[in-house]
Order: C-alpha cells, then structure tokens, then sequence
C-alpha cells in the first residue's frame, strides 16, 4: 500500500503572529492597508466624480465598455445594497433563483394539448449557460400528469424471465453499487411542430423538450444479475411507470445491459416529482418516452411488447406510407440558443454566439456555425467536458456589421454522422413525420436586430 | 468545407401505416397487445396475490430484497397515484423538490455565529448524488448578508494599473467570449471546527462549506487585455465586492491570467442571489473567499493589498507562533458521505459507500478507503467525468458484518499528494488553526448501526 506522504506546507507568507490573535500593531495595519482604506479610496473618487457630474449638468446615463468610471453614477454613487445589512444565511433553507429572474420559466405551448395533465411543458434553452440544466427548469412531458409518490411506500419489481422475480424497496436499491453519469434527455417529439414550416416563435418551443442532467443510480444490469435474467433467450425488457399512465416501453437486452440506469438521483438530489421521483429509468442517448418515470416496474420477454406508446405514438410516418417503429435513439443534433428567436441583438459590434450540441450514439466531434445562411461556416470552440450522450455547449466569436443574417449551426457526432439541412431529412423521411426532426434550426436576424424563426430547406 | 452526409435512416422496423393515423386494425392491435393487456395482467397477477394474501392472514410487511412479489401488498394492490389524474404541467413553472425531500436542507450550525448576517450556512453533504450541487443547497458564507441587486443597475469596473479604467454593465460582459467550467467551490475555514477533536455530529457541519457546480463566465485575461492591464508592473489584482462588506482579496497576476472567471452563470441559469448574483469572481482551486461575490472592482496593482480577510481571518497560525498569510490553494482532502455521522445502517450486508474527493491543485487520481481505521485500505471506484479542481465521487463496496467500524478515505491528486491523518498534519501545522484542514475524516459505525463522528490522530 501507498503511505501517505504528510502535509505538504504551501509557501505561503509567514510573519509572526501576536500573543492574542488580533494585537493592536495588527490592527493597525489592518486599518491602514486594508479594507478600510479600500472603501476610503472608491468613495474618494465617488464623491470628487458626483460634484464634477453634477457641475457638468451631466444625465444619468446606461455605461458601456470602454466607458470612463467617472462617467457613470451607478459606479460613482454608493449603491444601496453597498450600505445595507443584508439577509441572513439560510433565510431560504432550500434557495429560490433571484426575483430578477422570475420571467425565466418552463412554460406550455399555449394551445398545443387539450388538457394539460398530457402535455409539455418547455425548458427555457434561451436563458440556460453551459450544459447543467437547473432542476427547477428540466422540460415536462406527462401522459396523465406527475405525482408526487411517497418513497417509504414505492416497490419497484423485476419479473418475467428471471430466475426469481423480486421486490426492491428504495432502502434497497440504494445500498447497491451505483454510478453517476452526465446525460442528455430529449423528447422524441421536440422539434416535432417545424418538420413543415418555422411554426413556433422561440428556441423554447422548438428545441425545449431538452434536458441535461447528472444521473444517480444502480446499473439495470447489476439487478437483472441479482434476479438471474435469462439472457440467452430473454432479449427485450419492458419497463413499466406508476403514475396512472402506466407507460410502458420495451428497450432491447443489449441497450439494458450497457448503460441504463434505475435512477433516483439528478444533479445532486433525488429527483424531482415531476420526473419521477423516486425513481426512473435513465436510457441513455434514446427518446425521453422510454426513460420511464415512477418505474415500478422491469419485465424479460423474448419479443417487444408493442405498447400504445410504440404503435400509435413515438412511430415515424415516412414518405411510402410506412411507419417505422423502435427508432429510438436520437441522432445527432444541434441548435443555437443565444441569439435565438425572440431576442433581439443589443446593436452591431462583437457577439458570444452560444449552442448546445448533442448526440445519442456518441460525443460531438465539431459545431461549425453558419452566419449567411449555410453557404459559409465557422468551426466553433467546444466546452470541457465533451461527453458521450450528454450536451455539448459551443461558443464562436461574431461581429454583427447590422445587416440582415441567418444564423444556423451544424453538429458532427464522434461516429462520423453530420446533422442534415430540412431538405436532406426531408428526402429521407419526407414531412408528415412528428418526431426524430435533427435538422439544422435557421434563426433570422433583421436589420432592427430582432431575431425570427425562418425554415431554410 | 465538410459537407453534411444527409439524414441516416436508423434501422427501425418497418410496417405499414394506415391512412388515418390510427385505423382500426392498429387500435386492435393496440388493444390486444399494447398497455391495456400490460396492465390486466399486472392486475390479474393482483387480484389473485391479494386473494391468497388475504387467505392466509397474512399483515403488510415492508419489502426487501429477494421478496416474492405476491408478498408484498404495496406490489399486489394498486397504489392510490397509479389511478388518479396527476398534476399538469408547469403547475410549478420554476419546480421544487418533492414534499418528502423538505428535511433536506442548508443549515446554520447553532450558536458558531453571534448575526446570521456574518454566518454560515451548510450543505447536506449526507444527501447529495453525484458532484454536482443543486442550486438551492449550495453552502453560503457571508460577511454582512446576502442581497438581490438588480442586474440592470450593476456596474463592474477594471482600474489601477491599466492603460484605460472601464466600466462594463452585464449586458456588455455577456456580449463577451464566455468558457464553462466544473470546479468545486470550499471555504477555507472548511473542517474548521475539528482540529482538536471530533466537535459536530454530521458531514453537514464538519465538510458542508463545500460545493460544485458548473460556473459560466468571461475570462478575466479577456477583460484585463480589453482594458491594457500593465502585465510587466502589475503583479496582483484586487478583487471587491458590492455587498455592505465589500470584501476584498488579493490575488496573484499568474492566477487571474490563467482560470480566473468573471461568472454569471451556475449550474446553467444565473447565479443565486446567496451565491453573488448578478456577479462573482471564479477562482478554481482557491478557497471560496476569494470567489468575491456581488463583483464590483478588480484593480490591478504591484503588491498585495493586505485586506481585513488577509490578515485578521484566512490566516493559518503554525505551532511556532507564526501566522502564515496568503495560503488559499485548497489542498487534497475527501470525505465518506454516506455512510457518515447521524446516519445510521439499516442492519447487516451490502453497502455501497460513497464520498467525494477533491484538490485545488489539479484531479483526484486514487481514493482509498479503510474500514478498520487506516490499517487496511481498499481502492474506490472514481465516477467520470474525473476533472481538474472539480469535486470526484467515489463508491466502494463494503458488506457490514455487524461488529463496530471505523471508515475513513485518503485521496490522491494529481501532483501526487496524499491526504494526510490527523497525526501528520498536526505535526506540520499544530492544532491552533483554523484554516485549511485537509485531514482524514472518521465515521465510527457502531454494532446499532449508529454513525459517529471520531477523532482519529
């Protein structure tokens, strides 16, 4: 075994400290060169810049770069906040975002679904930075709303072909082993609404139905072991939730014995309710439909079960009238969300243009960003870390010369796969399909700096 | 240019569509085979369970592992939420955590404090997943309170030894070249309760001053080169924030030019208000006080400032009497979570232990854990992505046989720095301190099950 080496001292500045820990000489150089003199220094030259502001008859006006601080009131002035007591530690034990942030919500596609106990509600892309989405802002989609299920009383069972069906209380499944893995969830219907025309105003409601979370749980295959699956003529298992949907999806062995999950953690904490606490199923890099949430229950068969959610929903309808079932696995996409539809550009100069990326069958490899629409592209920078199945967050330099663009943004996955224009998926897959759109979001900027969702073929 | 292969058409199956969506061979179809035959013959399977259940007197027990489903009347009768109408969407446009989680919370350590303006609140170490911190359960430590200051009114300034003194509003930051980054966030006063002996119950309190989340934000080499900062004379900058405290840190040139970040984001929306919201300085690997929250100044200058919060606090007294100053670097320390002290084991068997490793000088290369108090050591298995200046989990296997224990966990770093015991960082450092305690932590399990905290030299 290794022995541990001991503390290793920093060389950090030594100086000899006083009998009590704050002696009067201490406390003097505190005064004189610390913070004291600090505020002294900053309210010297507020004071000097108010009289010469007001003397000048100068207006209160918005500070921009480049902008001399003397300028600007808000830096010359002590704000209120720098005078105040402010409030105490765990004023709020479990923290809500700042009220300057209210406007920031998951929000339901007015008029998309009857009711709204079977609908979606939209993760705020617009508004998110890197590729944690915050809990509080994950996307719904419910079939017959969420509930909030008391832990103490949920089962989650193992059954069909399996030496011994068994019954797992929480306690249970959390002493086994578990790994934690950062993943991407995307509704196999997002992006469904613009497979014929830009129809929806923002990157909420095109792209929304899209999360990225860290996933907590006990591996599938650790319990499929523990009740003695028969793997050699069981190759499908149904997964089942317990919410009065009772959704059903059948996922291949293969796909059950790699990297799926029996989750109970997201980002840190239990999951939330309203996707599925206690538990559910994390199955990653396929549509959202088969992470079912409330899991109760996992079922060995030795053929897909054909559920309502695999017949008459989350099928493609492709141009020969086929319908192609079981293609679940979300291909390589991406989008940008600042600029995005519905914002509109300060003025010209430079821009930070920000996207997610993403990939059900692996990394991405590179985002190149179109400014004129698809004829030229620019190779994006791509923030660490870059991960299988989960969001990619790029970023590339943009000096808007305030003439019209079209913004677009191109993904290319680690299997060598490249996200195609609306007229290469509609080649293939025709345009009265409702899910599996990856193709390539075209944001238009006008002259005014308004930023519009357009349909470039 | 690359150019875009077209759309894959995945490998689904093929059958053919009706005309109308739904005809009525597939709604047979559905019927005979979908979710309604999925949940008869989960019922069946009830009504005949509860039947012999019934039959043979039997009382509702809790389930564990291995039960037979036909035991167990939380499998074989349907649950209350798997018949009723659930919640809509977006009933909480902004979610919160499930009504069974409200224990769960940041917490004042009773009486450390006079105010709880000038305080601390802890994270539930003991009920978190993963290394991500949900926002609402991040640590918070503040000099005089916490406030909400409205972005529009925020101004950050660079002045002292740069050719042109700017003022940027957020919009103008926002505008910038902005990188994402993973980086844990520890107090240096972390653990700085237990030097001398086992002082609180819980990993709340001896590690809670610890977080990590994903920080969005420029770079502040951007914005030191956008103002001309003298790079041959300035050697420091001086970091300040808006609160009524106006804390100020120095720190070195080498560090502000390599990863420092100007942030606005945490964990994919904005900064919590408790977390320096709209602005806080990002200081990977350095104790969080230097994280200056609420930003309002960085100046450039050739020494260190000698602020209140460098020489009064955030100094290390060594057993020579010296105080040593500017030790921020956060060095190689892990902690056991789960199990850990106040918790307790639910009887003999399998557990998986988990805990998180860290070290603000680079990764985690190898956690060991020990169950018997340091004399035997068992490699954990690391959980990915495993990043620089980032907190690590780690699980290991351990099956309890009932007799009293005691676990402890020694990270390795990159550099090639090992944890030390109490033993060797006193010997190095004293038992005086406050800051910057790294040692190994001890969890005493006893034969009830009951965890305790202990001191282990």
């Amino acid at each position: 075994m290794r022995k541990p080496e001991g503390a290793r001292v920093p060389t950090g500045r030594l100086r000899k400290a006083p009998e009590n820990f704050v002696s009067p000489e201490l406390a003097a150089d505190i005064t004189r060169s610390g913070l004291d003199d600090t505020r002294r220094r900053l309210l010297k030259g507020s004071f000097l810049a108010a009289g010469a502001a007001l003397a000048a008859g100068m207006s209160r006006v918005a500070a921009a770069s480049g902008k001399a601080p003397a300028d600007d009131p808000m830096i010359t002035q002590p704000r209120p906040w720098s005078t105040m007591l402010g409030n105490p530690v765990a004023f709020h034990p479990y923290g809500v975002p700042s009220k300057y942030e209210a406007n920031l919500q998951r929000r339901q596609s007015p008029g998309l679904t009857p009711t709204k106990q079977a609908s979606v509600a939209f993760a705020p892309l617009q508004g998110f930075f890197g590729i944690i989405t915050p809990n509080g802002l994950h996307f719904e989609r419910h079939h017959q709303g969420w509930v909030d299920i008391d832990p103490g009383q949920h089962r989650f069972m193992i059954n069909g072909m399996v030496k011994e069906a068994k019954v797992y209380t929480m306690d249970d499944l959390m002493r086994l082993p578990s790994v934690s893995k950062i993943h991407f969830i995307e509704c196999g219907a997002n992006t469904g609404m613009e497979w014929g025309n830009a129809a929806v105003p923002t990157v909420q409601y095109t792209h929304g139905m899209l999360s990225c979370c860290e996933f907590t749980g006990v591996p599938l295959k650790v319990l499929l072991d523990d009740c003695g699956a028969d793997l050699k003529n069981g190759k499908y298992v149904l997964a089942e939730g317990n919410d009065g949907s009772s959704m059903t999806r059948t996922i291949s062995m293969e796909a059950a014995l790699d990297d799926v999950l029996v989750a109970w953690g997201m980002n840190g904490e239990m999951l939330r309710p309203e996707n599925g606490y206690p538990l559910r199923l994390v199955v990653p890099g396929v549509q959202g439909v088969s992470w079912v949430k409330w899991l109760r229950r996992i079922e060995v068969g030795d053929k897909p079960w054909n559920t309502k959610d695999e017949t008459s929903h989350y099928v493609d309808l492709m141009p020969d009238g086929m319908l192609r079932q079981y293609t679940s696995i979300q291909e390589c996409k991406s989008v940008i969300t600042s600029p995005s539809g519905g914002q509109a550009l300060l003025g010209k100069g430079f821009y930070n243009v920000s996207g997610l990326a993403w990939s059900g069958r692996g990394a991405i490899k590179q985002v190149d960003v179109s400014f004129d629409g698809g004829n030229n592209w620019k190779t994006a920078r791509l923030e660490t870390p870059v991960l299988d199945k989960c969001l990619t967050r790029f970023n590339v330099d943009w000096v808007w010369d305030g003439s019209p663009a079209i913004l677009q943004s191109r993904a290319v996955d680690s299997t060598g796969f490249v996200q195609p224009r609306y007229g290469q998926l509609h080649a293939v897959r025709g345009t009265r399909s409702t899910y599996h759109n990856n193709a390539i979001q075209s944001w238009r900027v006008a002259e005014s700096g308004e930023v519009f969702n357009v349909h470039v073929e």
